[in-house]
């Protein structure tokens, strides 16, 4: 028998599976699961007979380009057709600095891949989305958490985890923010934090990722196209690397999706793209782009904002029968998640396994933080997608989650005696 | 002004674009030039009427998943489909081996990131395919050559490189080899050879990477099913990681190629395809499904067959006819190339500005060479694919490219003097 461990690379070595995808498999094993963990669009908003139309005629047979290989950068077109759009979020920009990528995934192990070395930090918020932390692990670089505060990080504390890293020696250059309708939290970046954020960099030497696929999915009821201006849009220094997508506004299995870098790292990721998958898909990149000139991206967008609003509220309302007090959220202004923190004896990590009995997932907060479990403060919280289930499916979800909290309460004081709150302890609790 | 070049990765200082990707962007700029350089397949062979039947029936709406996110590993009925692929290849198989890539791009990209660290070394053949090379040098691995002969990699040679890198002190653990139709010089490895290659994986305690994307493409006239058996085939010990694809027999714009693997090395390939694009298009999975589903793979291939096969004589006879004794070329048995040996003045790398003026590109022979330059066997020829052109391209393009040849000749001669088989040279040729 051969000992396969004796041939991986270092990097196979440490490389961990997402627990976001993890859940999505025990999803794919279990029929009458509801899932509030992956931050899957909801498929009945999807333009589907606009799309079958686009395919109907890309798929005539008159224009061989459409399934052939084509350029790495993108299909020219649609490269066009995202400079609009960057236009429109207030990025002027040139096509040397585009370059369409399978998915914002790509994009971040590009991002890794051309940015960072083995043993280099990358600065991240706490919590971050866990698709960055396994593209930034995969290449073996160290993440550093910064704190958030309620108008998103923390810039007093950025700035000293950079400045006592910097003195340890460290080699730290890239600062990773999802600054609108953060994945897990929901937050948004305050707006004059962005410009001082800009500033810090400068200050710093640092360059900023800044990943933004949920900025058109504002809720009108709490915010404005205002509140989402990229912190690209001030960048005159050209210190921002811009990631966009169509997955959440179109559809996420086209993965097509957008990388603006100033324009020597963008050559440098259309090399590394050529190693990883030559191009994004032709068709893909043909339906999108036909779904923007014709103006059906356009029209989505309004009716998307109210679709993901109504479900947030309808699990907002749902959260709140049934858990009362227990349960606590900032209140998402955009974007799918609910970043939920259940009572605090709760192990949410550990849970898992009775929710799945009751029939629900959700993904362990714990994912989200780069600092070790130990210490982990996200193990009590839970990020909650609205996106994807109906109204009445997030309604049973929610109900299911209660069941499972409250069992799981049971059995924690079960084990441990009444918690503090219920009176003093009749003996000391375990650890 | 921000230098850039101090935030780039090591690997990205290394990075370097394809010489064929590069070729692409040529073609993409000028209308009227016959290209030779990229492997197109022909988009007159692909079934339209087919993939627009299937889209229209994915795309009703019907099923939600089309469009959505999936799991990394593939669709799952695809890979049931693929399972008996390798089946008919005489390759059992079990769903925990195999991997949907995107591309077979990504699955060499996989394999370099899964058993590569810095500064291993890979053995690949001598020449070797450039998606290869640069997917490898992407990880900061050294590529060392082995000879090929008439009937595929020179065991003794091999044997002998591994050898002299081992008592160097070299980490050597993988080799990469495309045995059906080599890219770029159309070559088979003998059916003899390819068990003794395990055998001396087995002795060495090496992985093969068996990258076999023309297989189905062998010319009836002079192969047949039992040339192309894989590698694979006979892998008891589990050496063998075997890519696939449907870019040549479905249509590349897809982006749907496989991996089968070991199960503990597909297990890390999965985890390093989650870092890199979470997953395959979905759109693009279910077409492919469907193709399979349905029978028109199947009824594609023997179609395919006689289309290339073909070209293939259309170049082989418009060549012969326009050089005449002045070139040579392994004759071809299947796949999309040619690799043709020009007069040994030429650097057909520096020929390549003259060829576009005549209106026609290739790809230089030392681009799929991992020897430095300076003594490059590659230097006076070059890989002509006759797959995507027209009958009557290919012809036109051939005088094009005897024009070419004739006024490098030319010019050379009024450089230099006369060639030493012109008589006695009047004056020393430069260096």
């Amino acid at each position: 028998m051969i000992d396969y461990d004796k041939f991986l690379s270092r990097s196979a070595e440490l490389m961990q599976e997402s627990a976001i995808r993890r859940m999505g498999t025990v999803l794919a094993q279990k029929r009458d699961i509801i899932s509030f963990a992956p931050g899957y669009p909801a498929p009945e908003t999807f333009p589907w007979q606009e799309f079958q139309e686009i395919a109907r005629e890309l798929l005539a047979g008159a224009d061989g380009s459409v399934l052939q290989y084509g350029p790495t950068r993108g299909f020219r077109p649609l490269l066009d057709v995202i400079a609009g759009i960057m236009g429109q979020r207030g990025i002027p920009t040139e096509s040397d600095r585009l370059l369409v990528t399978t998915g914002s995934q790509q994009g971040l192990d590009l991002v890794a891949r051309v940015l960072l070395d083995p043993g280099d930090v990358v600065l991240v918020e706490l919590p971050t989305y866990t698709g960055a932390i396994t593209a930034f692990r995969n290449v073996q670089a160290e993440m550093v958490g910064v704190r958030q505060e309620a108008d998103g990080i923390d810039l007093a504390d950025l700035d000293a985890v950079h400045a006592r890293l910097t003195r340890a020696g460290r080699t730290v250059r890239v600062l990773y923010v999802v600054p609108n309708f953060q994945n897990p939290t929901g937050l948004l970046i305050g707006l004059e934090k962005r410009r001082l954020l800009l500033e810090w960099a400068a200050r710093r030497n640092m360059l900023i990722v800044e990943d933004d696929p949920y900025r058109e999915l504002f809720f009108e009821d709490s915010a404005t196209e205002l509140d989402v201006r990229p912190i690209k849009a001030d960048d005159g220094d050209g210190r921002v690397v811009y990631l966009s997508s169509f997955s959440k506004t179109l559809a996420p299995g086209f993965r097509v999706a957008w990388i603006d870098a100033p324009p020597p790292l963008a050559a440098k990721m259309e090399i590394a793209k050529q190693a990883e998958d030559l191009l994004t898909g032709s068709l893909d990149q043909r339906i999108v782009y036909e779904a923007c000139r014709r103006g059906i991206l356009q029209r989505q967008l309004p009716l998307l904002r109210r679709h993901y609003q109504q479900k947030r509220d309808v699990m907002v309302d749902a959260l709140r029968t049934a858990f009362g007090q227990d349960v606590s959220w900032p209140a998402p202004r955009g974007g799918f998640f609910l970043w939920a923190a259940l009572p605090k004896q709760i192990d949410a990590d550990r849970m898992i396994t009775r929710a799945i009995e009751h029939g629900v997932i959700y993904v362990a907060g714990e994912a989200f933080f780069v600092t070790p479990p130990a210490d982990n403060p996200g193990r009590s919280i839970v990020r909650l997608s609205f996106s994807a289930p109906s109204a009445d499916r997030i309604r049973e979800g929610v109900l299911r989650l209660a069941a499972t909290v409250r069992a799981e309460v049971d059995a924690i004081s079960l084990s441990t005696g009444p918690a503090p709150s219920g009176g003093a302890p009749s003996h000391p609790a375990t650890p």
